[in-house]
């Protein structure tokens, strides 16, 4: 406890400040995850930009606060998108992250991700089956489900962190946040979460905006982007039936965040 | 009455094994239609994946429980995941579902659709008016909707089961499923249901998750699908003031069916 | 005012028009909006159709009432979609909207949108920044968002509309429809609107309906949908908690609207 106070105490101020300089988050996302990740921004008080073709994915990249990108459902042309993207944002020096969905599943997702691996993302944000496998063991993914628990991939995560120079983020019941050095835990959440789909891409993405508004501290980014997740999912879950009425209850919670709802999903050195 | 009882009788059972099974349905289905059906089959118990390129969806449909093929919004690039996908079904054995969405609106439409019927598909669902069009008779369709009544197309889809040698379902006020010898009509819904886009599409995929689970039993699948959605949907009717609120009513319904739901929507030979 | 009485004054009954004559609207839309813009028209009552390939466009525009077209995410192969519909909707007299997202955003979109303004549209429809920078002005927009006010707009917009020979409806916190001749101002809505994603989209595609409708109308066309959108985000306001249930709350207000919610939105001659 204790080591990351000065950096790591404050997520509602860091979440204040994304709320204010709205930054301008690009998208390269999966079909499914688009319209949500979208409003998902929105309502946490970023402006979503979904840009994909690379007849102008780098020049908009150059743009944006932060890139975002999501291997959901990849193409060779998309691949080509993400490519342009990349390389646009690295030259504009604007930071980018990466969500390794289903990575494992196909050939052609192992080498999509192992060159995108290369390019250097500021931050990860998988599952624990997909960051297992990222870090090169063997986890029990299947699809775009997560076969196993955040509790085994903790040291994945470390080491992947460590051999990629970035902050991972490992999202499931509990969440886990590492730079390789240091570890936190965030509890919250809702068990409705993970009924509805593309929670965890819309996370990535707001993952990014934070990253833009807190570039020195990707740690204390990843541990808020989290923690505001879990917070809007616990408020939500007090108001929804089933996963139906949690979404639109999810994105009131997130556009109404206060910071007792935060304070409500600690995060933990572990 | 009674032609099918052993067999038909437990639609619940079915979903109760649906629900504990989770089966992996990968769905190449349209734009519209990706993020709702995915919302569904989860509240429903299955396991979405939408994969799309010809790059990988055939390595992917070995490891899927079964496939859904909906031509919603086709291309020739899609129609190219869409091929490899159903070769890779059906070499690795899985079943595959055709939603052959306003077939008859175009030239590339007919061909695409006749291409696709060749594959053999396990199950057809399509409203009236598709339908009646599939079978070679002459319907009302205009674009995406049904001109015609499921009545109107009873025969139309006893024919075209046996032609294919699957189960048909067709969907509207009433519902239709036969496998050419038998037929059984559902009855419920909600008359906010054609307010609401993509219903079809994603009772399409469902239907796959529950050929998944009920192989030699497609019939049965059939009628399954279509009572859970007709319950689910006058139970979302009572909650619903409109279109809008009627979506997350549905998707909580499913999440939360019980059998007195089901018996609300009972299936009748005809 | 009075300027317009007899052509404007009654929204109501083109909304009434709309309803019974369902046009069939064909969309190419941007991948964030596709299921909101086809639930919009349903909710309205208009049918939606979503279609984009060129191996279909021009054949499916011959039998659309109208055909949107929105830029959001824009590739080579979308925008040569959009040239063959709009060759076969000109070719069979069918009116087209434009939707110029982010048009000034790369030099990719602002290629594309000189090639697709020359193809006259019946009408434009853009936050302020995209119509400042369509009449040639500088404007102060940023990605998707405007960052300009519409009474700045208001001159660029009589100019675009002039030099187009279409009508122009700029959308904001007040919105503007004109011809270039006159002007109208549609005061209502909700400060939730901007909260979510493609709320505008979905505003262009309904404006497509109301043009298929009111053929020899288009500025009253416009101005019913902008009064119609003002009145239901109005109507949902009171009921939404935040942008999550504004949404679902819209679409119901829609499906619902009645002269009374009409009125508290008027037009009026600026």
């Amino acid at each position: 406890m204790g080591v990351c106070d000065s950096e790591l105490a404050d997520s509602w101020a860091l979440y204040q400040r994304l709320r204010e300089q709205t930054p301008l988050v690009q998208c390269i996302t999966n079909y499914v995850a688009m319209n949500m990740t979208a409003n998902v921004l929105l309502a946490a008080g970023a402006s979503p930009a979904m840009v994909h073709s690379d007849a102008e994915t780098g020049e908009f990249a150059a743009l944006a606060s932060a890139l975002s990108i999501n291997m959901g459902t990849p193409s060779p042309q998309w691949a080509e998108g993400m490519r342009t993207a990349i390389t646009g944002a690295r030259g504009a020096g604007v930071p980018w992250v990466l969500d390794p969905v289903a990575h494992a599943a196909t050939a052609y997702r192992r080498g999509l991700v192992a060159e995108l691996l290369a390019l250097q993302p500021a931050a990860i944000r998988g599952n624990a089956s997909e960051i297992i496998a990222l870090a090169g063991a063997a986890g029990q993914g299947r699809g775009m489900d997560s076969g196993d628990s955040v509790d085994s991939a903790a040291e994945a995560a470390q080491q992947l962190a460590r051999a990629q120079g970035c902050v991972v983020l490992v999202t499931g019941e509990t969440d886990l946040a590492t730079d390789g050095q240091r570890s936190l835990r965030i509890v919250g959440g809702s068990h409705l979460m993970p009924q509805v789909t593309a929670m965890g891409c819309a996370l990535s993405a707001l993952l990014a905006g934070f990253v833009a508004i807190a570039r020195d501290q990707p740690l204390a980014a990843a541990v808020a982007a989290a923690r505001v997740f879990a917070a809007a999912g616990q408020r939500a879950q007090e108001q929804a039936a089933g996963p139906g009425s949690f979404l639109p209850a999810f994105l009131d919670a997130l556009y109404l965040l206060q910071p007792a709802d935060l304070a409500r999903c600690p995060a933990t050195a572990s």
